[in-house]
């Protein structure tokens, strides 16, 4: 499985739907660190999860995030070339649409003990697998 | 069909993966604007597709963008506050794995005639259909 510890370094560079090279789009190069569409793990308080429960409790939260490059199509290379000329309005959101996205399969439930020592079950609050999609 | 001509105005306050309004996250409200993930056009010159091609004809490429509010689950919420507290790197790229995204399910082919007088077709190069996706 390829869940590995979360490292801030490693995920500032990763672009979920990245612009990558071919030979009809030379311009359209990748970073050479991202890395690929994968499992990742992050420790973080059940407070930082911004579902409203009063939490302390540390849990360890698994996302989605990297690159898709082997699956762009024409259409992908052309919407990227339009978005970076300006033909199209820029910006991160748009230009995570000229590629498929890196996004979870499979969920899984997660429980931690509120302040007031009550269990909770919330249920498919962490990414289990991931699999670039669209 | 959900066709309409590109409109900057309209595509400048759209967001492909946005962060929703929920009675879990009270925060995370959309933009009113927000309009739903949908088949859009633009008329572009061949040659600005990026795929070097040496044509000034006009073609229509239809793309998909939009959001995709409907389709969010626990875990994007709390990804989405993950990213928006800066307990994960923010960025475009990132936050647009917060949901799905809006992308092509069926590709048309476009056909063109070069600057010398020879006809190309590109598989799949215009979207033909939209859905929100992972």
């Amino acid at each position: 499985k390829n869940v590995g510890k979360f490292k801030p370094t490693q995920l500032l560079t990763t672009s979920l739907c990245p612009v990558v090279a071919s030979p009809l789009a030379p311009a359209l190069s990748p970073l050479p660190l991202d890395p690929p569409c994968a499992l990742r793990s992050v420790l973080v308080r059940v407070r930082g999860l911004g579902l409203g429960y009063e939490s302390d409790e540390e849990v360890l939260f698994k996302f989605c995030s990297g690159a898709c490059p082997h699956h762009r199509s024409n259409h992908d290379l052309a919407l990227s070339a339009l978005l970076q000329s300006g033909l199209l309005p820029a910006g991160g959101a748009a230009a995570a649409a000229a590629a498929p996205c890196c996004r979870p399969t499979h969920h899984e439930d997660v429980a931690f003990l509120d302040n007031h020592h009550r269990w909770h079950k919330v249920e498919k609050l962490s990414a289990a697998a991931c699999h670039c999609v669209g």
